[in-house]
């Protein structure tokens, strides 16, 4: 095996909190190991266009707390491709990049894979979306950050659904899965969630919410993952409306959106952030390469990124019991 | 003149962070000079139904912080009738109320002044709104709660609008008035604000975001208010993505919602608050009615609700130039 | 083994962010399965004193998002002895309850362990205290929201320590352990972290910083848990500008204090202290007594309180080297 | 008068929140009128020793959400002589400086001024402290946003006192003036606020708390501004504990610190920093100098520096009623 002597490192598909702490320690830690690091901006895109600049110790200070990627982020259709892989191999080439740090989801990783197969480049990858569905790991880097922020949203949408004896339908992200929906319905006390992972049963949700808002004439907070069934909060809504049960009712959506990327992350976030960027780069020093650095039982585990692929971590249904008992 | 021995506090309107804090102020001064106190519970429509509930020292205690309203709030189409303020100037007058502190908007302290004049009740109003467009105050009490809380909002979103180098359209609140979407244009930086005070020349919009985004392929934060003359943030985009020259730019649209109107008030919120619900009773006392405190440069002024009705605060049209110019 | 049909629920010892989530999840779960719920305030001062009050489904509304505990929390000499122990058994049997759902830290654990064996009363225990050194749980109610409100306030004195190059001593909560200060450390890109469990070598320390701020005229962040070795911050603080090399060092000491034992939970703290409050009530009702419950690996898991006792979690000792391999 | 080409921007004195929108918005606004922009850095310590550096808008793009101050800040004891202020003169000189924008409080005022007269250079400041002291504007940049993040920490702290009935002194900053003691005794629920504009009557404050806390064994929280005239909250802690009757009462001490001074600017501070750089950089054009530009009833004002100096902003003595009589 060829000796490393230059990384590269970037960040693609959704931006989460916590991916400049990631870099951050992956950069660190590989000067400290007298590695020499490139930065390649916006993903991708800005390999295939050789966009890429030298990192030392202050390119990466004062970022640990920055949401969004100071690397840049973008989504590459030509990297899909056989020939946009080529190019972007001939600038890693050309910049005597040996081995790479990609920080992303599902799709990052898969693209990571296929460009060192085809190009005989070691690649790790660090687990970085808010969606935290990637298999192997605990927790995806941005998750719990994503997670607050959403949670701090209906905190406030409490008070005033409260204080007009309204239902709020509240909409946050998730398009197949409802990690964060389940974690704020128990977290918000919610009087209902609606995940992707399950079907919804409108006749169900209607006869729950008739019940919880007439017995007590009191407000009801429903969180919908964007992914459910029906399409989102608004859909929901319209659905409601129809019955003339809900003439009576109040009912508001919101869409809480982009606000959940971005922030500062928490610090579980940049714990673990710090943590899988370091294990990256020690794992290309140990020679593996098309794995992915997680978490598992508070340990750092490696799994090939083929089985990362396609294969979603299971959501905790006993979560969504738990907020039905508790509402 | 009567002597005042009872007194009821009523919001009314949309919710506002700090209205807790304002009935804390009215229920404690009154009780301090020897007054008793009837909570009217969700604004008119409570009162209209008898809906009442006695107050002393501790119904108040541990609110200060909290937003929403304790009260509740609802909006009432039976009090804008002569026969609905007659019932509810009966169920008054059962209670022996002589007085009311009113907190909200406009449509919340012009129902009062019809209410106190047609049935001799003495009514003071604290203006209550995010909005901040009524006249006869410099500010009005929730305004810096929701700004500070859109503001916060707009940079979580500055933070993924640059990891992608995106169009961001944000829609925050204000129907008929800009001051939460001027405040928040400067505040975040923002490269453009709509507000429903101006027009909306979309040709001027395109080019100049055209001339922002292709000059430094950055990206770009236009601040919109609800209220704004196209209808809102999602109009706007729309209207964009008509052209062509819009067919490379990453455009989103995030609406803030109803986020905006809840949360813990901040300091500036909780010391304006104090200071109205005070100097409203304060009023009472002194013997006036169908007047609103407000702050104006700073100390306690009282305007004849009259006044205020239907006449907006104007903006300051110099913060418009001022963020282009700053962005 | 008697049927179980009133419970008691009780928060004791320093009090944590989560729980107030905790008593509602116990409450609600202990109500849905027919139970009654007493509360009993102001822990074990408050069951020898029959300080009680009846729970229902409003009780702990909308308290879920609140720091503090609204059972109130107190240290209690008297339930030390064996006389104390047996009033509050009294005060415990002339109210019917048969079972108690203790939240709280090692001491309340081990009190309560003892009040069950000797009256026959059947204790569950919920670890709840911000140290998370409790051994049984991968995490303790409370420590992810100090850890964050911690975190916060080192970003915040980041800012003034960058304006000014000074060099910032920060202590955080943690007397006897680590964790705060661990976590406090690398999230907050801190050059140095000094924990209870690591003797405090002031020579390395003082190289260390002398070396860092030398070489870059740099600020630095050293987070110091109250517990360390030397005393505190202060204390460290003090050896050093004995030093005269420090003469030029602007050095200044920050102690947090019990800020950190405040405010709303994080998400983290929600679902836990949920997940706990409901796991407390499930064993109880299966006949368990004298356990503590615990999320191990992300399952509910319960020990035996003896185990828990004396026995103290251990950090992760890599995460120290990595604050300094990242700083 | 010579026409203006070349201006420097320093901040000097504490940092404040704001002091980089201020920043920003100066040189936003030389740029912008074809100006030339000199970033001096460590305020005067840096202009003796010509730490300059140029400034474009890219200098300043993403920093007006941020705490401390970019140019940093520092103390400068030879600029307090006539020698070290020719020093600085002759740099300012030799890079072509004819004015100078500089941020900060009373003392960071007094040096531009007299550099200005010795060495005839157009000077214009702007109110940069958290104190909010300075004569001449109704509010100074960093006091809102300092505010702010002091009464979030009370809040925390009211949680803790509340769960277990204790006694808390808090100490803001404020070493000569009590405005962030005075805000946060209103927003925080303060039973007593002490301030150094105020005689500290020890024996009244005994009474009173002991009154307080005995009548309902609660909580009480005491704001104490550090520049108290027992010299802050611990000697005051000192002097309860003295007395036999407070030996039941648990009395806890927290002394806020630096963390007031750092973290992301309010949207009232970033507001008012971005007026006053921008209305600084006016005044210049104008042909002004030694004047200060303030905001008073919201116009933008100048006032000579020579009337600011010395001069304390009066604190509202009625919001010290307000907080007896509402707590």
């Amino acid at each position: 095996m060829k000796e490393l002597s230059r990384i590269g490192v970037l960040t693609s598909g959704g931006d989460a909190p916590g991916m400049n702490a990631c870099i951050r320690a992956a950069v660190r830690r590989a000067l400290a190991e007298g590695l020499e690091v490139v930065g390649i901006r916006r993903g991708y895109a800005g390999m295939i266009d050789g966009d890429f600049v030298e990192m030392d110790r202050l390119s990466v200070s004062n970022i640990l707390q920055q949401g969004g990627t100071i690397l840049k982020s973008a989504r590459s259709k030509a990297f899909r491709t056989k020939e946009g892989r080529e190019r972007a191999a001939e600038h890693l080439k050309a910049h005597g990049v040996d081995a790479l740090v990609v920080i992303g989801g599902d799709g990052t990783l898969e693209g990571a894979t296929r460009l060192g197969e085809e190009h005989n480049i070691a690649v790790v990858g660090c687990p970085g979306t808010i969606d935290n569905d990637l298999f192997g790991t605990d927790e995806t880097i941005g998750f719990d950050s994503a997670l607050n922020t959403a949670l701090e949203s209906i905190d406030k949408i409490r008070d005033t659904a409260d204080a007009h004896d309204r239902l709020f339908l509240i909409e946050v992200m998730g398009r197949d899965t409802g990690f964060i929906a389940l974690s704020c319905g128990i977290g918000g006390g919610a009087e209902l969630v609606l995940i992707p992972e399950m079907l919804t049963d409108m006749g169900a949700i209607k006869e729950r919410i008739l019940s919880l808002m007439s017995s007590q004439s009191r407000s009801s907070i429903v969180v919908v993952a964007e992914g459910d069934e029906l399409g989102g909060a608004q859909k929901i809504a319209e659905a409601l409306r129809e019955e003339s049960a809900f003439d009576d009712i109040d009912t508001r959506v919101t869409v809480l959106g982009h606000v959940q990327r971005g922030g500062s992350p928490t610090a579980r976030d940049r714990v673990l952030a710090s943590r899988l960027g370091n294990a990256a780069v020690e794992a290309l020093l140990e020679g593996h390469s098309g794995v992915m650095v997680g978490i598992v039982n508070n340990d750092v585990k490696l799994t090939p990124i083929r089985n990362v692929w396609g294969r979603k971590k299971e959501v905790d249904y006993d979560l969504l019991q738990l907020t039905a008992l508790l509402s």
